[in-house]
């Protein structure tokens, strides 16, 4: 684990709110890490509807499984997540250990196992010993309390460098809904989907349908469009659980995701998955510049989101903007390599807004010193206009630097 | 440019033979390295065929371009590489920049510009000053002799650290040809096609459709089975040059690449080929460790071909090999990221001939010591069985040091 946080972090952290009908635990089980948290429960009350959005992995971890076993119901009553031990690729093993976890919980509860949702983090291939949740989860259940959405961040974390929460409101008819999200990074992250584990939680009344069509547009310009090293988890988890607990306060329950009295909701709810995507790459392991990559003029939003990934996912892209050298070279070649539709002397390139190559050439006015200057910025943005039709799109990525090979060279021993 | 030589630079140096028909000059042109050659001209005696295979960016360099308007005819009478800069991304100015640099060479030799061949390697985005060819031609095309590939190598090369030479021969009827081959790698390779640049002579007296056949087939297991950071480069260029020559002692005229006389003559090209993509692969940037992938028991070759190219382009697969790391967890995401056919439960993983998988789960006789012990070695073979049906395929790369980092972090300022 890194000890430094990441200079990329956010100034400003958000006062989290409590959200109705949540109430969360942390403890330290020693999965893996000792003196620090490892393990968060997440109670909801009864009622509480559940929306998933999991890895496109072949080879996707035991919890990744449950989960999607259990979620066709749509109702949930509490979700557990440990970190340390991502239960991945641990056979019947991983299975049980699942198995077991929601069982414990289930029973301290008092609800059926199929009511808890699980996600683990962690190293890849061990057994998880499930057993250490035992020796926790009573004490986690009697004393979960609502509010305490900072230390359930932390308690997800692995090699992230910063907890990461967001938070926002909306209302539906006239009562005030309250939208609260945590997420961790930081490695292995690419779409297909893209997030690492994120947990989003709202009071808002939403049928479970309705929750899980807000969740699957979402995730397309927020956790989808991050990338940090192309590598995509066997454990990538997103969910949001809606206690309804605004029903009391007078918020109707609505039940399709294109009600028009759900507008300013999705919008919120969206700003919240962007911000903690957008907290994921700016806690990208051994991250040192956060990279916004904008294609336009391409010939469909498909094909300027594949040739932005094609950018933000090449090693030379990524460690030429660490040496803040702002090699347009190297991004022609990631362009070209993408292949979508591109002509190389229709290109034109920009840094943080200043035009380095056009028409397919150096700019005439291009000026080393200039660019060298904005190459020293902590935020990049890469700009590319490929000029064939009016497809644009934007990821969001860092730089390569030599910490992310020594976060990932020893991460497991 | 990187000083010390790879720890996986071939022991041995095999002494490279004339070959008839071909002659070799090289020079500094003062292009962007200082005191080192960094042109390289090859004479080629009237009647020689060539045959090329190229990147297949969609933004190649403009040599890349020429090469491809000019190669249908299959005769070529000389090539001129560079290297320093790429000529790539250079629009107007570099097209003018190729077409002088092909009059010059022409009118020093006596023949069309359309018969010489043209290569650049180096910074992309710069305008190659072809001037700088004008003061060196002449000298070269008097001066070129057999023999010295060796230095042609070093002429071409970048970022790499030792130059790559491979030769065979081999009869055809009763005849004894020669196959010299020379390469340069060092970042930036990865299949579509894959090589940087490689330049393949013979004495034998092959058509050129023949000589094509051989080298499109050629490339598929070796070239394009090599990958050091997925990047394509838009120069990639490989090209073979057959002068005739051993015709004089008796070798048949061969034009059909099917024809059962070239049965030793395909081995011994094809083992040039994967000779040369080998030492790419041993001198990528940074490389410490070089790493074999095979994959076994996928559904077809291609589908095993894409699995292996998955686990071999993982950032977080090479970052754990170059710290001696046995993660088989990461080859598992890397397996389940490819898309392709995979059963997470009947995966086996193999380092070094040690099984650390077996059935989707921690191999129960796996020892940290001894699995710690085999990765200390220079070679990785990194092996994974699927269990699902015939498919196999191989590919090379090396892992992902901070010294890659370093060396593209300022490789352009």
């Amino acid at each position: 684990m890194s000890t430094a946080i990441s200079p990329l972090a956010p100034q400003h952290v958000p006062e989290m709110p409590d959200i109705a009908g949540v109430r969360l635990a942390t403890a330290a089980a020693g999965i893996r890490y000792a003196d620090r948290t490892d393990v968060l429960l997440a109670m909801f009350e009864p009622g509480t509807t559940v929306a998933g959005v999991f890895t496109r992995s072949k080879c996707p971890s035991a919890p990744v499984e449950w989960c999607r076993t259990h979620l066709k119901p749509g109702k949930a009553r509490a979700l557990v997540v440990n970190s340390g031990n991502a239960n991945a690729f641990t056979g019947k093993t991983g299975r049980d250990a699942c198995k077991f976890t929601a069982q414990i919980a289930a029973s301290a509860i008092g609800c059926k196992p199929a009511d808890i949702f699980l996600a683990s983090t962690g190293v890849i291939g061990e057994p998880l010993k499930a057993q250490a949740f035992e020796g926790v989860m009573e004490e986690m259940v009697a004393g979960a309390r609502g509010g305490d959405f900072l230390p359930a961040a932390r308690a997800i974390m692995t090699t992230d460098t910063f907890p990461k929460v967001a938070t926002a409101t909306a209302k539906i008819g006239k009562t005030k809904v309250t939208i609260n999200g945590i997420a961790k990074g930081a490695g292995m992250i690419a779409p297909d989907m893209a997030t690492m584990l994120s947990f989003v939680f709202t009071d808002a009344p939403l049928g479970a349908r309705a929750l899980q069509t807000l969740l699957s547009d979402g995730v397309a310009d927020s956790f989808n469009a991050v990338t940090i090293d192309g590598d995509t988890s066997t454990s990538d988890t997103l969910m949001a659980f809606a206690t309804g607990a605004a029903a009391a306060h007078g918020a109707p329950r609505i039940n399709n995701a294109a009600d028009p009295r759900l507008k300013g909701f999705r919008a919120a709810f969206t700003a919240v998955l962007a911000d903690l995507a957008e907290q994921v790459a700016r806690d990208g392991e051994g991250a040192r510049k956060l990279v916004e990559i904008k294609v336009e003029g391409a010939r469909s939003k498909g094909s300027a989101r594949r040739i932005a990934m094609s950018i933000a996912n090449s090693p030379l892209v990524k460690t030429a903007i660490a040496g803040e050298d702002a090699n347009w070279g190297r991004v022609v070649m990631a362009v070209g390599k993408a292949g979508e539709p591109a002509d190389r002397d229709r290109l034109s390139i920009w840094f943080n807004g200043i035009r380095v190559a056009h028409r397919g050439a150096r700019d005439p006015a291009y000026d080393e010193n200039v660019v060298s200057q904005a190459m020293k910025s902590q935020t990049i943005a890469l700009k590319v206009a490929l000029g064939l039709g009016q497809g644009a799109d934007r990821v969001l990525t860092c730089d390569l630097t030599k910490e992310y090979v020594a976060i990932n060279g020893d991460y497991r021993s």
